[in-house]
């Protein structure tokens, strides 16, 4: 299968229900470098419309909340990533770096 | 990440182009299997529209056609499997195994 190139994604289910795939740990992570909702949003270009409603979904469908969002201040509220949040986010991008070098292999197998 | 449950999938691309992915291979088994795409289409609860849909969009991204359609006949037209469709189709399911091992192992890690 020259010239192919296997290509795939992972997520996380909890019960059925996904909790957290590529995107929301991307924006996990800047959440986490950043301490704020506006901020992470803004690295990614998504509006904070779109990052609130990700952080509530993910906080709904995980275990216990990722992220404590709180209001006010000067710079309009603060986003904390939960230690559960922290120990999740590192088990998946232990989970991206064995899926990566996976594809690599299969990738590399092929040629 | 008790209780979590690490999921994912996985295609093929060929040029930035998705050729084929687990729904595709899927059919792709089935008219191999079932030399026809009315049967094909009918075991996956598919519509036959969408079926020869899915042939036309495999053929046109793939390095060569993977299904041969031809018309007419008392069963309305065959659906033949190239060799390349069936190497494709081989390599595939190889890696889908390999995937399904990734996934089992790294969720049997998490425990």
């Amino acid at each position: 299968m020259k010239n192919y190139k296997l290509c795939g994604r992972i997520w996380l289910t909890l019960n059925g229900e996904t909790v957290i795939g590529e995107g929301k740990i991307m924006l996990l992570k800047n959440i986490e470098q950043l301490g704020s909702l506006h901020k992470a949003a803004e690295t990614m270009q998504m509006s904070y419309r779109k990052a609130w409603y990700s952080v509530k979904t993910m906080n709904k469908n995980a275990l216990e909340p990722l992220v404590i969002l709180t209001r006010g201040g000067k710079d309009g509220g603060s986003a904390q990533i939960t230690p559960f949040g922290k120990a999740l986010l590192h088990q998946f991008e232990q989970y991206q770096t064995a899926f990566k070098k996976f594809l690599q292999t299969k990738n590399s197998d092929g040629q």
